[in-house]
């Protein structure tokens, strides 16, 4: 075997064996295939395709490329919930102390924001004290002990992936279906994950744009969790607009604290329930979607949510005082309000251009290097198809520099448009594919 | 401009721009573009192809790309002869003394030979003494003084062609008509070629097995020429057996004395006249190919091609008593016949097959480190169609090993097939493009 013959197979429209894809996945993560063999296997790969067994084949192939975690000491069905990324999107530290809080074991790895998208490592961080890089021993032991925890990934879990992710962003190669629900699939696979909720995204704020794109990669990734044995559910969710009302670490992590405190943005919850539904279906917990938002209410209202969080925040290390008072969160040293110049209904807030936004405030990462600011960002006052009045709050910017605060505010009076037409309400929840 | 999205544009099926082929070639020339940049890009054109103004853009951005040589300086009009490869092809040996003898000028840079296929450049310097090396302008000062030079490019010629043709060759992206097309017009455009006759070999011993793709390559060339204002002719030649008798470095260069002395095989021959006339066409010395033909084989019978090729010789240092007489070139220290074990017609002697078996008797590169042995190699004693007695010799083979003479004869006897059914002669001149 060579890669040669590989590349040009897939180059001719054949199907690869799983030899073949090992031994590429195999080489290129210890060095022996060149960046430059694989990036033409890549576009042979975007341009021609890989069939079902293929795509299962290489997602196998790179969880096992590097450490993999064994969750079933645990002795319970661990279902792991992901999302395909957006902005606003607080959806974990909302969702999994609330099935904690059902009795669902929650060991969840989660990764840190690139771009325009936020990522929940980074939210939880900006709780002081939180660790999120406890090793995989005492990762296992808390969620034995207290049934939840969440952390960031602290092993080297499918290096190939890693590898293949950063060759696909420098040679246009991104966009493929079969390489994008690969790398979600394989590392959710080496995280040991044994059932699967996925939160397939979709719109300006998302990596899917269109319905059907999102759709196409949804069936892509049921069936590779069927040919790789990991029941998988997924939900397309819309990210037009930012999910929720704050966008921003700490804004973010303060409005899933009053979420669990029963102050449920509508589109939020909407999320929030219906992932959770599955993953308590999938744990074998409840067989009926609608009883098990039921659970998850009531578990709201009677404040069982709220206390897993507060536990799950205490056992690793967060200051709960923090939680109790988010006042005492640090505060953006400029906090500015934006009013609407005209009255009508909120026609859009494109999601993709909000989180760009409150990256360069300083609360996400161009680079994988950069620092982040945990208290700047900007809480939205209306949602779109909501009715404003002329001078009536749109927005409020929290930022630490006079500068970036002037062009925020420039920037989101050409992102929200307002128009005298009514607008619906957007569904949130497109369709499950399960 | 950035290289992300010309590979965008190509991989989704786009013509790209004269400044975008540009941009690339520099870009990769001086490394700014990776290696794995280039491979996507390159990936992408193999699959999605070239139109024929992007084709022609590449090729003269890479004849752009590093040193380029000025024959206007001739005052003549300078025709070119390339041979796309090819075993036992000593033509240029022959066709260019014998074109320079009728008054055409010949300023002629050679390549050395890799794999199966021989180069000029290391036939020449089998002969004691020749400097294929000498600088540009000695070389112009020769084509003035005796109207002919042959050297290896001791120039910088098309950098980036070298740079892109070895990555195709590491990424399985060598059979692609524009990257070939390309590949071969930027060289002759850069080595100054005014008008170009080229050689397109065909068959088992080419780069391309079929007609039908030696007919697409040459059309691809011609195209470009036009567009490029280098008026370029293409005669297909059939590569199915090798072309001559002999193979090996000295061996084919006493062939070619043979020839010039009027001792001329008969498909050696036909593809000598058939390029000569059309030299002498482009060069506008005659408009008759016939006629042509005929003043070719004057200069034979008269003498004057092959003064004309002791001129050569001579003039760049040769030792021209090795030309007088042939038996001083040093011979291989094993010389043995092989005999047919049975009687009939030759059914076919796979030229890629004898090429590669001449290659590991010591006569080409493996690599293009490796020395090569002037003295070794065949000599065929039949060719396709020709009758043959069981006992009657079959070919001679000449090893400085006796393991390699030994592996040898085992691996011509599987390659020359005898059969009892009356073979049809081999059309040698398949097709003229122009």
């Amino acid at each position: 075997m060579n890669i040669l013959n590989i590349i040009e197979k897939k180059r001719d429209k054949e199907e690869l064996s799983k030899e073949e894809i090992e031994y590429f996945i195999k080489g290129y993560t210890n060095g022996e295939i060149a960046d430059y063999q694989a990036a033409a296997l890549v576009m042979a790969i975007y341009l021609n395709g890989m069939t079902k067994q293929e795509t299962t084949n290489l997602t196998i192939a790179m969880a096992n490329s590097g450490e993999k975690l064994d969750l079933s000491i645990l002795n319970e069905i661990i279902v792991d919930k992901h999302s395909t990324g957006g902005v606003g999107d607080k959806v974990s530290l909302i969702l999994l102390p609330l099935v904690a809080s059902l009795g669902i074991p929650v060991a969840k790895m989660s990764g840190r924001g690139l771009g325009f998208t936020g990522g929940t490592v980074d939210k939880l961080e900006s709780i002081p004290g939180y660790n999120t890089g406890i090793d995989i021993n005492n990762f296992v032991k808390n969620v034995e002990k207290i049934g939840i925890s969440m952390i960031s990934q602290t092993l080297n879990l499918a290096p190939a992936d890693k590898k293949i992710y950063s060759l696909r962003d420098s040679i246009s190669c991104v966009e493929s279906i079969p390489l994008i629900a690969s790398s979600i699939m394989s590392k959710k696979i080496a995280s040991g994950a044994q059932k699967i909720v996925l939160d397939v995204t979709c719109g300006s704020g998302a990596f899917m744009k269109s319905k059907e794109s999102a759709e196409e990669l949804a069936k892509e990734m049921i069936e590779i969790g069927e040919l790789a044995n990991r029941e998988t559910v997924c939900i397309l969710t819309n990210m037009d607009e930012p999910l929720g009302y704050a966008v921003g670490n700490s804004l973010e992590v303060i409005e899933a604290i009053d979420f669990l405190k029963g102050n449920m943005p509508e589109d939020l919850k909407e999320v929030v329930l219906e992932l959770g539904a599955y993953m308590i279906k999938l744990a074998g917990k409840g067989e009926n979607i609608s009883e098990n938002k039921i659970k998850m209410i009531e578990n709201i209202k009677n404040g069982k949510g709220y206390e897993k969080f507060l536990q799950l925040i205490e056992n690793q290390g967060g200051d709960i005082s923090y939680i109790k008072d988010v006042n005492k969160f640090p505060k953006a040293k400029y906090v500015e309000k934006l009013y609407s110049i005209k009255s009508g209904y909120i026609k859009n807030m494109d999601a993709k251009r909000i989180g760009e936004i409150v990256c360069e405030l300083g609360a996400g990462r161009v680079r994988k290097e950069d620092g982040i600011d945990n208290s700047v960002g900007i809480i939205l006052n209306k949602k779109v198809s909501d009715n404003i009045k002329e001078g009536e709050e749109l927005v409020t910017i929290y930022a630490n520099s006079e500068e970036k605060l002037v062009k925020a505010k420039k920037d989101l009076l050409n992102v929200i448009h307002v128009t005298e037409e009514k607008i619906s309400k957007q569904k949130m929840i497109l369709e499950i594919v399960e």
